[in-house]
């Protein structure tokens, strides 16, 4: 028998207790020993439950029980989950957890802290939700040197361009219907403004390439500039708009890594990756690319993950530690993002025909492509530029004011 | 330092001793052991290399040699393969390998074997290629049970059904062009087929749900009759054709398999599987719909998944086995698939016009829903059927011809 504990009842871990009562049988079988939830850590009451008296308001209780050699941290945030996974790696207890900030904030701490001690923290589910990718990519690729990530990591911005590629809504109405639907927050900044989509790519590359990437390195941008005229551009090229977060190994040793709104060719795995799906790319010297979609959140296939992580736990528990291991930051390591040329879509607005507004654009951009979308109307033009950094666009702004051209949007365009 | 052997100098294995060579560091640095190719068994020549002077023509040598523990098998084919791994597997040595038609024929045995002898027995690059599957499906949807699996299997003939739909070439034609670009083999019966396909649902299958699946029990279907007028209706209907290897569970305990040419929905993930590339949709109840893409053949994805094999051999000498196991088959495991209802597409001829061929198939398939294609032509007419079972449609063969009509082909409609 195999004793745990669970940090918090919400969401995900109401979701783990549920996925490790039903599949019990098959878990255990899996696991080679029974699992026993004999704590749960939560500060709300929760009568009537089968499971009603494993609750505890004291964590201490948890830390200080021999018998619970595992822990599952389900709380999210920052405090106090960090200080509680923390004391339990130092009193011998593995981690499982599905908090991407703790990871993408703390992970390199945490797995040296496991490592020191020779115990476990995993955490599949932080990233994809029920998407296997952590241990695909720390196991399976292992004969691999990866060479880029790429991925469609946040469903609810997902969802809102989707409606806004498919059904022509404005950002505002679909963010609306988004929260009507129960896929986007009251308070939706940590998802429309990227900041959870970074979190995670964070975590992809620090496992990938091996330095811990912190989230404030990331340049990150979210959807909530994008608007109608963009997506009719995009189409223009043949491509969708989708919130990208990326990460690529340089050959100077640092990476290039963004979290952004960008032009994803209809020809490209991730075009189709709609609604409130994730889809991640992950590109090897030997493999090629290799392409993993799914449910990137949820309950029950978050909690699922969150199982496959403690059934792992369990069966390591006699012996070694798995493989999931990353070194602190570098110093440098990361690229500054305004200096790398990459190929970008920039619509102005102007007062005159399309056509001049080009004419002007030329002046500044002698190799502007034009664009041009269904629709288009008086006072804009679109075009794209090949590998320009972001320092050099923006030197090209007063230029373009002097030309009585304003720049309305950038957006990157995808090399996947 | 561990010593392995690698059986056979082929593609594959040539591939083997490329990505360790070329990934000697990250390899050792994963594996905490630097691993060291002993000794190739290849009845052939290969002076000039620098790992030249490893070549035996004798497995004895191998076999015997107590430092090799670990035994890459990639000479594919039945025989002398069996032979060899089963005797590497009863002398101590954890095997590796390549090998579909191997595991497909054999898993359950070896997998037993090498239970009882704490060995590994291990095939992520069997299904898939370069594409992680085995393992996702053993350990990471562990928590899960799982429903279904529903893949493009096959790359050689997802070319060929591509150039079909893309670009209207015949079969022939398209067979002769995968021939040119090396895609498929003289003799391409096992690809097109289907018994590629058969050999990889089989291993699937087998480790989803827990019991042998022998090839032999697999309705099989090739691509071999499919025409332009298929993909031509296929499209009318929304669709696209590929060869899909299928298995679901029933709740009658039993599985429903099946590698058969299917009309898939353009909505469906897999509909945008195209040219030689895998995908693989894996349903379960928790998840939902996880689908993995990749490149499912060549030289150095399919080495990858070997080496990355060998890497968690090399970890796990010490330590418990890995998770993979499946009972032999079960009798009356396989649902005879004659009896399983499905919604499928029918193709006939006869002499007239559509219209009056489709009034004389109301006659006897009163609920059949027409489809008309593009450039349809005096002679033919298309219709689908829902749920109705192979048994049933043969039945009405008699009263198609008493009304002059041909059934031409019959294509399974995928409910994914």
């Amino acid at each position: 028998m195999a004793e745990i504990a669970v940090l918090g009842h919400g969401v995900v871990g109401s979701g783990v207790l549920e996925v490790l009562i039903s599949h019990a049988n098959s878990i255990s079988k899996r696991a080679k020993e029974d699992i026993h939830v004999k704590r749960i850590l939560d500060l709300r009451e929760f009568p009537g439950l089968p499971y009603s008296d494993c609750f505890t308001k004291d964590f201490q209780e948890i830390l200080n029980d021999p018998e619970i050699k595992i822990v599952v941290e389900v709380m999210g945030g920052l405090e106090p989950a960090f200080s509680y996974v923390k004391a339990c790696l130092e009193n011998g207890k593995s981690v499982v957890t599905s908090n991407k900030e703790l990871v993408a904030q703390k992970g390199a701490e945490l797995l040296a802290l496991a490592q020191k001690n020779n115990l476990n923290f995993l955490f599949e589910a932080s990233v994809g939700g029920g998407i296997p990718i952590i241990r695909p990519i720390s196991q399976c690729l292992a004969a691999n040197e990866m060479t880029e990530i790429a991925g469609i990591l946040n469903g609810t911005t997902n969802f809102i361009l989707t409606k806004m590629i498919r059904e022509h809504m404005a950002f505002d109405d679909a963010l609306a219907l988004a929260q009507k639907l129960g896929y986007a927050e009251r308070d939706p900044s940590a998802d429309v403004e990227g900041i959870d989509a970074c979190r995670k790519i964070c975590i992809l590359a620090s496992l990938a390439f091996g330095s811990h990437v912190y989230p404030d390195s990331v340049h990150t941008e979210g959807i909530t500039a994008i608007t109608k005229e963009d997506v009719g551009y995009a189409g223009a090229w043949g491509s969708v708009i989708k919130l990208i977060g990326e990460v690529k190994k340089l050959e100077n040793g640092r990476v290039h890594i963004q979290v952004a709104p960008m032009f994803i060719s209809r020809e490209s795995q991730l075009a189709n990756v709609d609604d409130v799906f994730n889809g991640i790319l992950v590109r090897g010297d030997a493999t090629g690319d290799v392409v993993f979609y799914g449910k990137g959140a949820g309950k029950l296939p978050t909690a699922s993950a969150v199982v496959a992580d403690v059934i792992d736990c369990v069966r390591h528990l006699k012996s070694d530690r798995k493989i999931l291991y990353w070194e602190d930051a570098k110093p440098d390591y990361v690229q500054p993002w305004e200096d790398t040329p990459q190929d970008v879509f920039v619509r102005v607005s102007g007062s005159g025909e399309s056509d001049t507004l080009f004419d002007l654009v030329q002046q500044v951009f002698p190799n502007a492509v034009r664009l041009i979308r269904r629709d288009e109307e008086t006072g804009e033009a679109g075009f794209t530029l090949s590998q320009i950094s972001e320092k050099e666009l923006r030197g090209k702004i007063p230029a373009l004011e002097e030309r009585g051209l304003k720049l309305e949007n950038r957006i990157t365009i995808a090399d996947f």
